[in-house]
């Protein structure tokens, strides 16, 4: 099939999934969750070939992990699509509902956006979560991974389209792009005649692809610069926790921080004792030159930082170190440095703390609080289909309810306008 | 200023903005509106010479109509803008607050987009509105008017200028790009590092430009093709009345219907009527092979339809007019022509009622009433700012709330993630 093809297919599917009951779209998954530990062993054959094929290429640790499934791992993604059914289906609710003047009944109904383009990276598990959560909310989807992946794909599809089938649903619901070759996304980022949303899940420089390639409206996301800002009146020792949580929990991922901004009335009491911490874990720091006069006698390993280190995402154990005299210039350094996914403010001024709240332009904003949080499950959204950090449409963790829109109902006696 | 600057001069005033109390920014629309009833002499001067360069080059009575201001017109822009005051501020507000089981509270607070740029064509009362319905939402805007309103447009934008300094609010909050030439509109497209979302208010080719080139989201809108299906149990005479007023009522406008669907059960019993009523209403009929069956010996104008006539949005007094055997074949026939702005069912069955709310894939389904209560106002929106035919962020007609975002905010004591 082309992309032509692929697009009418999916949008056929779409009014079908649109029309489906909870039920049958619960059902289909629970199919599709028991196939796929059915399946295991093709799927962990595919997987295996994969992995080979990848470690010829020369593919680093970090990938191979992130490619690799084994047994616990299929039977999680098999759990995790039971979970998906446990979630409340948004479609079908009205957002509001009232009776206008003229006796017209008008409300919005929340629908399905229609059809789905997820372009991701090397994680297989993508595809099952996102065809899950796609499925849910009643949405056709049509899925491009990452060429690592593509035998543990096929066989992943198989089973969902089998699913598909065995539930009375058209197995395009769910569709693969497998053609190798980069003029396939661009050309699914310019199907606007069939695809309501692209979805990419994966670095800065797949975003960028699809922001200036796609007719189609994109969600923006997954990255940014993250920062804490300690105020003069934070408690030192309970901030230095934070601190330590926010950045090296889980050092890799796109809710730590990058950059730790101090007011300069509290730098010389916690400066040493954030030395010690981030010694005691291995960070490095990239100080400026006020903050490297404080640091450079501690333990942390220690540099001077330069042009670009705070524009940096470090995604590793490296933190950014800068001095400011207030709140306002914490802010001031927020807006020039892509602060645009999570920042925190340590402090117990509730002047300081509603002054960063409302001037931080930051999808989710911390009081007291590690950055890590900004998560689907920990805000209890109890899935997550990507984490946006644009304005339109959805900002942050992305749930179910973001994957719908709504439509307008009027209902009336054969009512004219006047 | 280049477009450059002018992008970094609206990101700085939008910070100013966001910060504003609606109390300062509704004092600004006061003030705004007052000056231009004070400077109509000079507007009119203005438009009085765009109107004499709109005439030499030629220009359709119904282009100088759009363009002409006149004291009347103009003390009604001034009193849309004191409307505006009137209306809630939507920033500040909190979707919904919770505490979670770790102790965080957290919450959305809605809070402007931030920079909005709006490309629009002759109508000069949509700098006002738009300047208007962004400064309320405290976000700042960058408007491209249509090369006809050049010179009323300045004038406007002086006004406006002047207001925002007069209320101590950046003058910068509302800008204007009076450089000819395409390239500031493809600039404006793909300045994604400081504006956050365009609006185009023109026609289709406009929109197509704006999805095309741009980087940044668009909202696509303003345009579809409506249609009315007449359901084989409803009230003739009443469905007549209805398809009069979403067909005459104001044809030139994009809630107006272009197709008329009927089931054949119901053909021979309407089909007369409605030719009695469209010769009286001067709309000519364009109809498949069965409907010109039974029009052809009507009184209203009739010829058969050819390729691409249902896919045409007339804008006129222009009907199509098309059997069908059913709810299903009605809804086949919307989701290959291009129905997505408003389209109504008139039946007295709640089956087919029900299935064809579920079915129609428009931003605002009708039952038994005309598709012209498309309208912000008809929706007591208050405003609007544009029709949406997208999906994602706002769909059909658009208020003050679709011109704002949400950041999510989280408090607690020193929290960490475990």
């Amino acid at each position: 099939m082309n992309l032509e093809q692929m697009g009418q297919a999916a949008r056929d599917a779409a009014y079908v999934l649109a029309d489906s009951s909870t039920q049958v779209k619960n059902q289909a998954l629970l199919v599709m969750a028991d196939a796929l530990e059915a399946a295991a062993e093709r799927i962990l054959a595919a997987n295996q070939q994969d992995l080979n094929a990848a470690r010829e290429s020369g593919i680093s640790d970090a990938m191979l992990d992130r490619l690799m499934l084994n047994p616990e791992r299929l039977a999680a993604i098999a759990s995790d699509v039971r979970n998906v059914v446990s979630l409340p289906d948004p479609v079908g609710s009205e957002l509001d509902s009232r009776m206008l003047e003229n006796g017209m009944r008008l409300s919005r109904r929340r629908v399905p956006l229609g059809v789905i383009g997820v372009i991701y990276e090397a994680r297989p598990n993508v595809t099952i979560d996102i065809a899950a959560l796609c499925l849910k909310t009643g949405n056709a989807s049509i899925l491009r991974g990452g060429r690592e992946t593509f035998h543990t794909n096929q066989e992943l599809v198989k089973v969902i389209q089998q699913a598909l089938t065995a539930s009375q649903l058209p197995e395009s619901a769910v569709q693969y792009i497998s053609e190798p070759g980069r003029e396939w996304v661009s050309g699914l980022l310019k199907l606007d005649q069939y695809v309501d949303m692209i979805i990419p899940r994966g670095g800065a420089n797949l975003h960028k692809l699809c922001k200036e390639q796609a007719t189609i409206p994109v969600i923006i996301g997954g990255y940014g610069i993250g920062h804490i800002f300690v105020d003069d009146s934070a408690d030192v020792l309970r901030a230095i926790e934070v601190i330590d949580n926010a950045k090296t929990q889980r050092p890799s991922v796109c809710n730590t921080i990058d950059t730790l901004l101090v007011h300069d009335a509290i730098a010389a009491s916690i400066l040493p004792l954030l030395s010690e911490r981030m010694a005691s874990k291995k960070v490095e720091l990239v100080a400026d030159a006020d903050a490297l006069a404080l640091l450079s006698s501690g333990p942390a390993k220690v540099r001077a930082a330069v042009e670009g280190d705070f524009d940096t995402e470090w995604l590793g154990l490296t933190l950014g170190v800068k001095l400011v005299p207030d709140v306002n210039a914490a802010l001031a350094h927020l807006r020039r440095h892509n602060a645009s996914h999570s920042d925190a403010i340590l402090t117990n001024s509730m002047a300081s703390a509603e002054r960063f709240i409302n001037g931080a332009p930051s999808a989710a904003v911390y009081v007291n609080a590690s950055t890590r949080f900004t998560d689907g499950a920990q805000f209890g959204l109890g899935a997550e289909v990507a984490v946006s950090t644009q304005k339109l449409h959805a900002r942050g963790p992305m749930g179910l309810e973001e994957l719908t829109s709504y439509k307008w109902i009027g209902q009336a006696d054969y009512l004219i306008r006047s």
